[in-house]
């Protein structure tokens, strides 16, 4: 018999299909395949099978005002490294605007040479760029701080999303303005009842910043920012400001609500970090993960995501003994920069209680840390940042509890 | 006053977006900032801003039959590499089966150790692999063959997409079931009504086919084959058999009419290409295109796609002046193994009558022809595999046309 791929999975694995003998008995030919099916274009704009019905967005909580809150990305339904877009996590503050592009404007001002207000097709004649980036928000996780929640992973990771952005460069549109030596941050700002605004240092982003009109190949959904939004890859996602209306180049930062009273990470001693931009390298297992439960023993691949707001992942351990041994997963292809990479892992479950958890370590050698270590350094009130390893309990019973 | 960035595309450009003095004005402020929007999940699944309803899928013509036929990308309005998953192109036989997934079952038999029936979860536990490759059609742009169309990209050329698939590899099924040595052609068979059946040989597709069941992210949609499909990178898309039931392995093509009937190339002489797997080298101009018209002069960045099945796009050239001189594209990223390539050039429309046209170069050297070069090589009558270089006209009133 001739052996087809390396790696001898199918003899190591334990894992066994239903057998059929295919000469004692005719393939069972389904009623879908003796009729017709659906036309063509039904409907133009594609939607999933009514059989995924349940891969759907979910929050956490109700809002507290209808506009205001989060609904997060079913990651365990997910499946390689892109978040389609009807899935992308939301994060709003006073709802989603409905925002004719054909009135929209943005405009660029302060220490500039030649303030400049762009209609969105100016925007659209500049040379491009896409990448594809994770966006999460730094409140994601947050439910960990003081111990396993009980949540499933939709509610405790999935305000994390990522996609193949599409825009121009903020350096090609300062470059348009003209920016003084003595510019040193930007103010951005969002068209919706909130008005977002947050101050970036310009040095550290204008390599990479993107005022992005398009993800996954077609233009902004309203809820991410439609029609235009800022993406600072690799930043806090409050920073990528949505319905981006306004950046003003100024010599500090602003000081806004978004970045005092919120989003600063306060410390056990009453001092407060501010302006902690990037995400730091965090992982968690998706499948299989709370509220799964396994059916069968014998073979299952690990599988979950690794990012990086600093850079590229370059390995990723999994460990089915709560911590105590670590092994190296499997990265899927190349790591990106500042992207979800896919991990996976091979494991053998012979029924007992076993405790699965993923550790990232990215390009800069950051190790993701314990949730013990996270809070030994930070105290349990910063709120925001949370990367701590996530932990998976499977009982005897195969029932996967957050725990 | 600092330069930003390297490329002194503003200074160049001869690119002005409307001037405002910030002074002397204030920024009007739109209704959608002064009022709350609409509330979080709404909806759950979410779906493209109101805006964008024209960004459909299309079909060139009425269907004989209602699920006989196609329905196209629209590629002038997509941004980046990867195709959303609502708007990847249909192309069926008797249209879309609905299929349930539990009851759903592959076979894989014939010339094999032990025949095996996997379940959709079976197929789910084992190692994943995702991939981003294109997808298309080997009868796209098939109404160019007797010269321009006169027809818009998104019906020349609309039979072409792109995703992150993801599946179990076909060698990690083969090595479940063991491989006869004699077996040196596999026939992969769908379940919609048509029953499509394509024989492909084995040891050319063994190192990247697929059996897939997610795209960017999600299980793959009705249209394209849910619950799971095979994927044969680079090769014609009919071999991608949607609603994949059975795999047998044989010793030589069994003649389906799938490879006899139909998609074989008519040659001149009255003999036919068969088995043309790869689809070769090709690039075409997405914007400007047909259809659109130009109301400014001045800069415009011409962008479309370049893909070929036998690997990597090395370098894109493009011609404003109908083929008469060329120059390199910049190419978005790394170009990436049978993936599309989103290249870009600068332009500098002056009002005169321009002919724009890309050609694509792959890294095995094969160059892109002319389609007057491919009718010598082929004759009119081979239907399939079209992928000559596509003119737009640009007339001296901005309307371009396919001419």
């Amino acid at each position: 018999m001739r052996k087809l791929s390396a790696g001898a999975l199918a003899s190591g694995l334990g894992f066994r299909a239903q057998a059929q003998e295919a000469a004692s008995e005719p393939l069972t030919v389904e009623p879908w395949t003796l009729t017709p099916g659906a036309p063509l274009l039904s409907p133009p704009y594609g939607m999933p099978s009514s059989f995924e019905s349940n891969v759907i967005r979910r929050s956490a909580r109700a809002a507290a005002m209808p506009g205001s809150g989060s609904s997060m990305t079913p990651l365990a339904d997910l499946f390689g490294s892109i978040t389609p877009n009807g899935l992308v996590y939301e994060r709003h503050h006073a709802g989603v605007p409905k925002i004719d592009p054909a009135q929209h404007r943005l405009v660029i001002h302060g220490l500039v040479r030649q303030p400049r207000l762009f209609t969105i097709d100016d925007l659209l004649r500049f040379p491009s760029e896409s990448r594809v980036y994770f966006l999460e928000c730094s409140g994601n996780t947050g439910s960990e701080w003081n111990g396993p929640s009980g949540l499933p992973v939709q509610l405790t990771h999935g305000l994390l999303s990522c996609c193949e952005w599409t825009g121009v460069r903020l350096s090609t549109l300062l470059d348009e303005v003209g920016v003084d030596t003595s510019a040193q941050w930007i103010l951005a700002e969002g068209a919706d009842g909130a008005a977002m605004t947050r101050s970036l240092p310009l040095a550290r982003i204008l390599d990479r910043a993107l005022v992005v009109y398009a993800q996954n190949g077609e233009r902004l959904r309203p809820e991410n920012g439609y029609p235009i939004r800022l993406i600072v890859p690799g930043f806090e996602g409050n920073t990528n400001i949505k319905w981006l209306r306004r950046i003003k180049l100024v010599q500090a930062p602003e000081m806004t609500r978004e970045e005092t009273s919120k989003y600063t990470n306060l410390l056990r001693d009453g001092k407060a970090r501010q302006f902690v931009f990037e995400m730091d390298a965090k992982s968690v297992i998706t499948r299989p993960s709370a509220g799964h439960r396994l059916t069968t023993h014998g073979y299952y691949a690990i599988s979950g995501y690794a990012w990086s707001g600093r850079g590229r992942i370059r390995r990723v351990d999994v460990s089915t003994d709560g911590g105590t041994t670590w092994h190296p997963a499997r990265l899927n292809g190349a790591a990106q920069d500042r992207a979800l990479t896919r991990f996976e892992a091979d494991w053998h479950w012979n029924g007992s209680v076993a405790n699965l958890q993923s550790r990232a370590v990215d390009e800069t050698g950051y190790i993701q840390p314990t949730r013990a270590a996270l809070v030994a350094a930070r105290g349990v009130n910063s709120q925001y940042h949370y990367n701590g390893i996530q932990n998976w309990r499977v009982e005897a019973t195969g029932e996967v509890r957050n725990a």
